[in-house]
């Protein structure tokens, strides 16, 4: 049910990035596709269904990605795409989002805040809510991306996975621990966003009260339960990276692999960045989930 | 032959690039890969080739690209791989030769001039030079592009390819006239660097005697007979654009497509720009065809 354009994406070693973080680097690319990010994958799934069913509309709450995806995959199956965001989305999200022809709501709120709007709107109009991470096909459709790592040869000793609501870690990890079980399965969140990581390491639902970081893809609050109940089935670690490890790695991703990525998706190369000896001499993959990022900002976090 | 890493590269529609050229715009991406570029596709022949024959060694001349993607073929197939380049050519393409384990000697001229000595290295030591463009397996590589571009659908109205010795121009070309023959094919050279198009155009080879063009994976100046014989029979056009437009060009793939691309790699987008009544809402595929570009300069040129 997925347009072949978003599967078998690139995944290949960067030989000039394994150099600098001293370990062999695999790159698994979901960035060259017309979303720019992982997330339609489990948005066409999603609208697959819902077209099949006869529906007619959708809506999901997005911190920028997700709501892409689903207008992506959406219009083109004749679906009304409602997306509700934050305000403080980036304005480079947005305007694709508005750009796909969806109906575009923003809220005076952070993401969670876009939650609570979208479930309102789905029950006042009786139309299907899309409930990222919570809802098996956006986990399914992430897990595809495992599907397509597992068959790789040579098999890696680790993957680094973003974290934020879990659909990506639960996807992939179950895929991973299925049929390649000795590959270690580590997620990656920003220490200023560390909600489910919390809940991860003490193995009950955390939250925080705000979320400080500029990977705004991965800036949850409020954990998912049943998320959480299945990432700690498939995940062998959760760890937490600092801003400017983030803004290092996204710049090391420009200099040795020629990649524009947003924040989100240089989590993994952080996360080596910050534990060397943990990967020294291993072979990891990475997966860069996204590209949507403002290059205004962008600029500014590169530029050395 | 082909190692898969190189092949069914992402081929995918941006909106938001074909919104501000006024078509429909499909990128071929050849930068996905561990020599960022399309050139291994042929080199991986022809190192195939020569590992089965037995033979130990092999030397080209390259403008940076072709350099690297030997170096990454023959040296997997335990191959010595000498590369002989310009002392102009960019910094990052050299480094990423070096870095490969190739001998690499420089020479205090242009890219003719690297030819000139890496025919004369291939005499002396009695080992196989590897020909770009004229050889046929560095044509056969690039072919493969348009294998992968004839079988996606919907078809194209025209693609756009870089011209520099004609090797991605030929291979594609024919591909493109044997299985889909209403594509236009169209060849896009710097005018500074014009040789080969000029060539096309008064159908006998015309030589130059400076190239002058920050694009320096197609900056030739002596066409080769025999790729000038192929190209008069495949392609529909070949036109030259002006360096504002590369750089023009440069500055949208990142902008509409966040693609960090070299200058060669911008020649469709510059074409487009500047005949934008061509191609008004017709559906053109453009090749990017490497990303190995040095950073400083990148950052200068595409800074508004």
């Amino acid at each position: 049910m997925i347009d072949p354009v978003f599967l078998d994406t690139p995944l290949y070693q960067c030989d000039a990035l394994g150099r600098r973080l001293g370990c062999t680097v695999s790159i698994k690319l979901e960035t060259a596709n017309p979303v720019r990010c992982f997330k339609a994958r489990g948005t066409e799934l999603v609208a697959a269904l819902l077209a099949g069913q006869g529906r007619t509309a959708v809506v999901c709450a997005s911190a920028g990605n997700l709501g892409q995806a689903l207008g992506w995959s959406g219009r083109r199956r004749g679906l009304d795409v409602t997306v509700v965001a934050s305000h403080r989305a980036p304005a480079a999200k947005l305007d694709r989002i508005r750009a796909l022809g969806v109906e575009l709501e923003l809220v005076d709120g952070d993401f969670e805040m876009a939650r609570v709007r979208a479930a309102s709107i789905a029950q006042q109009r009786g139309v299907r809510l899309v409930e990222d991470s919570l809802d098996l096909e956006t986990c399914e459709g992430a897990a595809t991306i495992g599907l397509e790592l597992a068959s790789a040869a040579p098999v890696f000793d680790a993957v680094l996975i973003a974290l934020g609501g879990g659909a990506m870690a639960t996807g992939v990890g179950h895929v991973l621990k299925t049929l390649a079980p000795d590959v270690e399965v580590i997620c990656v969140q920003p220490a200023g966003a560390p909600a489910m990581t919390r809940s991860w390491h003490e193995r009950r639902v955390v939250t925080t009260d705000s979320a400080d970081t500029i990977a705004d893809g991965v800036a949850g609050r409020y954990p998912i339960p049943e998320v959480l109940d299945d990432l700690l089935v498939v995940a062998d670690d959760a760890v937490l990276v600092r801003e400017e490890s983030i803004v290092a790695g996204m710049r090391m991703l420009l200099e040795s692999a020629g990649l524009v990525v947003e924040p989100s998706a240089a989590l993994g190369v952080a996360a080596v960045l910050e534990d060397p000896d943990r990967f020294a001499g291993r072979h990891v993959a990475t997966i860069i989930c996204g590209g949507n990022v403002d290059l205004d900002a962008y600029h500014r976090w590169v530029r050395t």
